[in-house]
């Protein structure tokens, strides 16, 4: 299952290069995995209201191409783990007028205990959304 | 009472026009009244570990002079108003090589309770601290 | 003349308080200033391509109200004076699931020259679009 | 050779999870390839005046605590690969007062060509001045 997010990049994303600053694409993969989550029917907003965090442990990224401001990309977010107490999920970032990849990336969340800041397992609530998620894995 | 605090500016502060994108110096005000703050005893931490927030209320800035990264900066703040309820502070940031002012403002804060998002008083054991301030301030 | 752009509030905008972080704001009328000439057929692309900067002299905001991750917003941009030499602008940021308007803003800029960093002013080419903007204004 | 470099952390850097965004520790790493530079001899302000740039191809990172605002961090930045066409480092984020380890990460960069946006060889005179850093990598 990959889930896609269109983003215009801003003028305050770029640097002094003249591109983008590498440090907006990990920001850009946190928009996918948000959307990723929310296009199987679940919110941060819903998760935070029951005490569950979901920080990061693990991300890379390889930088492929540059961008600049006024590019509309497309990030792409494909799932490649999904537990009750991790994600994982594959990115790739292109721009639109010409189908350049630009960044491709990989990242690892747990969930953990807003109260604590321990590990915990997602409740079935959520995990049962996420398992729809995990058969079009499988496909 | 006027607060001094020195900041190197990092490469990712920039933007394409080759200069410190703008949106920085606002977020160097900020420092600039954290670190007021500090100089009077209170922390930032305190304040939120005793359910107390402190949202901006105003803000504004005149950009005289363009900074570039590894510019090393000088953050001048000046406290003009401190009530239970709000404070206000005046701010000047130039560059320490040459004592150029780059940019100068003025914001004002509010207390604010955390569960309710309502103003709410300071409590005295930070009030009395803001009040050693205050009388520099009639000085 | 009003131009609306929409945007969706990402996590990485919020900050410890719980909130969409004050900076974001300014960040965001720089987002309105460049749809509104969008709108008006002027890009800021060719603009530089020129060798014409366009460096923010002033900007001041209200903060009304707080937004979170995932609001929807809406910024409406006016122009309140358009000459060859600068420009300026009111910004209204509201949410549109409850149409509260959260940000009002001001902000000046003047044209530059990239090469010599002086105020220059923009040839008739751009200029003759801002033109018809500023009928606009007078209705 | 390491180089180390302080870094207190600011309020605008945290996130609604309560804790240092994670692009922020992206954004730092950059600050540690600077001051490694800088303290062999080398500033990012000659590199660009000489036209050549140095875009990150690839960045990982390991996030084994979170960390808040006001800690001061140590930003310990080691060159793994200095040649004259790329630079790779490890780096490593602690906190001053408890000596906790926070953040791991690896990068690469390219030297390319501003004009051109092609990989391009570092000049002697820079290079000469990795040399004495490539030494220490030895060691």
């Amino acid at each position: 299952m990959t889930v896609k997010f269109e983003k215009r990049v801003h003028f305050y994303e770029t640097d002094e290069m003249g591109v983008v600053h590498h440090s907006n694409y990990i920001r850009w993969f946190e928009i996918g995995r948000v959307e990723f989550l929310r296009a199987v029917g679940i919110t941060l907003k819903d998760l935070m209201a029951d005490g569950i965090l979901f920080p990061l442990t693990e991300v890379n990224a390889k930088f492929l191409n540059p961008s600049d401001f006024d590019d509309v990309l497309e990030i792409k977010t494909t799932a490649t783990e999904l537990t009750k107490v991790k994600m994982a999920f594959d990115y790739e970032i292109s721009r639109k007028s010409d189908g350049k990849i630009l960044v491709t990336g990989h990242s690892q969340n747990v969930f953990t205990n807003a109260d604590t800041g321990k590990i915990s397992r997602l409740p079935d609530k959520y995990y049962s959304k996420l398992e729809s998620a995990k058969k079009n894995l499988q496909e």
